[in-house]
């Protein structure tokens, strides 16, 4: 039987960056992932660091390469009506911007530090169940290397995404979910081209929505509203390219380069929150507690402030004996979840077109991006919220 | 046969304030009112006027008594989840107000005004019909004193409201039409009891909206969210105030004081546009081509915003010959009446309760309001809106 201060289950950003702020503050954890290495270094998902997420980066040791290959972002393009309109995050924020580095970066970039210095990192090693969340030692029960194992623990942080099985320690009858499962999804593609723009481009156009975003000076990141259940084999190189076409076109010069696809794939979106975040020694972090749809980019930073809360909170109860932080850390993070949900569910639904949606609603949302085009505190609003709210 | 420069067809606050404003540049104009005199001065509709509003009342000499009885507001207060969270207008806005003065009052004194030394202004007279839009001589057609009459004019004005009969003159494949029911109404009722607040309450609760708002230091006027179809005799005096009372609880000291209730009528909810706002020489102003939600008080300024362009587009072609203005009219309005129609349904859908909505909405609600107590841009987005912006 395996004992640590810390069971960390899921080794995604949110586990991995947990486990490193732990170590740092001299804390013993072990993080526990399913999947293998390969998979977690490959799997595609957000591309975005706000402000706060790249300074705990930086701060925990984990900046050097974010610092060389990642891409400073000071703006936004909102694309609508065939026009274009830069926000600029540092002038309405004080200061605050964006990087582009993707999450397999951030992931890689983090393992091979606990690999090299850190907590014990298991991959494969498949979570069934976590017992005893209302007792002094809860206990993780996972298969690892072909042996049923258990991990008991001071404290079980949940960092195991929305399908994990972390949340289903918290009861039932404690619990509270909100949800909204949005009726359309993202066609996301990868594609070896340079970017056709400096900044993002958030595009609302009568056909749909859609985002030109890049992973790095050579790799294009595009996305397209598609119907939900879109089958992305049905979807041509071609067809793609001519509907971005479509979508980004401007009264003026504008050209979308084209290159090869190298990845297609769909995306559903959804918002969820699951409350409380805490059930006894159990705590969740990141997608187990809370999903947004992509637009607005908060996921994996949402992920990264939970653990920066829950460090905090774990260092003062190893400091001073106070568990005053962690018995606050659902509050804590609750506050800027419903602020993230809101955001995200902001910026969805004044860019996408809702198949059930009247000209009325189409005339709303232009009202909205011109008010935010002309008006210096809505414009602020949006910035503030999309270079990320500083950390509580 | 009649003839005028200005046939106005509506004497609601629209064609009164617009015949006022016509009269002191000189301008020739008549207005027909389908009603009689009593029952526009005593026709319940909005009390709030926005700076713009008041300053152009005041430079056309129908700011006398507005500015002895009306009630300067700096300021309202959002109250949700038992919280009260003040907007400060002024501080917000660079000194922008609102004053509580009843549109009946408005009426008066621009009717009183206007028959004793204004333009002719015709009560009971009945419009059938306007004809010629497309040629340089439109004719309005009506009844009055039991007789049919024409009334032929350089330029006609459709200021009859929703209802009214000048929107048909702008043929049908050349107009679209924008529009959204929603699925509330309010129950208003006036109360002869001093208002328990000293600015305008609107209250977020599990229960549905509530809004405190005051005619005058003795009379109070409140309203309820209730569902559409409701029929006031359904509401007892009691049920009514115990339902505000519901609506308005806070955590800490504050009372609903009751009173004689005077007056209980239901409204519909409802947002619409027609575009364009003209067609030849026949011009729509006010209710006749737009509709917004009560939440946020901006029908009764809107109609004033257009007839201020409205006149000044008329001056600018008395003095210069030019049409510039005029021909601009359209689209000068509709920018502004498409950001109030914006700010109105984003009051309405924060602060009322859909009879579908889920938890997960409810819970957007709260972030949103939450937002704009800890947001000073946020704040300011919303003080901006409400104060009115400035008539571009």
């Amino acid at each position: 039987m395996h004992t640590t201060t810390v069971g960390i289950i899921g080794g995604g950003p949110a586990g991995l960056l947990l486990a490193r702020l732990l170590h740092n503050s001299g804390i013993d954890c072990v993080v526990l992932e399913s999947r293998d290495r390969a998979y977690v270094e490959q799997r595609q998902r957000a591309g975005i660091l706000e402000q706060a997420t790249v300074d705990v980066l930086r701060s925990s040791g984990a900046g050097e390469r974010l610092d060389r290959e990642g891409i400073v972002h000071d703006g936004i393009e909102l694309r609508f009506d065939r026009r274009g309109h830069r926000i600029d995050f540092p002038g309405l924020t004080g200061g605050r911007r964006v990087w582009i580095y993707a999450q397999t970066e951030v992931c890689k970039d983090l393992i091979a530090l606990q690999l090299a210095d850190g907590a014990p990192l298991l991959f494969e090693a498949q979570v069934h169940s976590v017992e005893g969340a209302d007792t002094d030692r809860p206990v993780i029960r996972y298969t690892h290397e072909g042996r049923e194992q258990t991990l008991t623990c001071d404290y079980v942080v949940g960092a195991d995404g929305f399908h994990g099985v972390a949340r289903s320690a918290i009861p039932e009858s404690l619990k509270r979910t909100y949800e909204r499962v949005y009726p359309y999804s993202w066609l996301g593609i990868l594609a070896d081209v340079p970017p056709s723009c400096d900044e993002l481009i958030y595009a609302h156009s009568p056909r749909g929505f859609a985002l030109h975003s890049m992973r790095s000076p050579t790799v294009s990141r595009l996305y397209l509203q598609v119907p939900n259940g879109t089958d992305p084999a049905d979807w041509s190189d071609e067809r793609i390219w001519d509907e971005l076409d479509a979508r980004f076109a401007i009264d003026g010069d504008w050209k979308l380069e084209r290159g090869p696809i190298t990845s297609k794939a769909v995306l559903p979106m959804r918002s969820f929150v699951t409350e409380p975040m805490r059930y006894g020694r159990v705590l969740l972090a990141g997608d187990a507690a809370h999903i947004v749809p992509p637009t607005g980019a908060k996921g994996l930073n949402l992920a990264a402030a939970d653990v920066i809360v829950l460090a905090r909170a774990f260092a003062r109860l190893k400091e001073t004996g106070s568990a005053e932080l962690l018995d606050a850390y659902s509050d804590t993070c609750l506050r800027r979840v419903w602020r993230a949900e809101h955001f995200s569910y902001f910026m969805t639904t004044t860019l996408h077109t809702d198949p059930d949606q009247s000209p009325f609603d189409t005339r709303l949302q232009i009202s909205q991006l011109d008010r935010v085009a002309a008006s210096p505190h809505a414009a602020a609003e949006l910035a503030e919220n999309y270079a990320g709210l500083p950390i509580g």
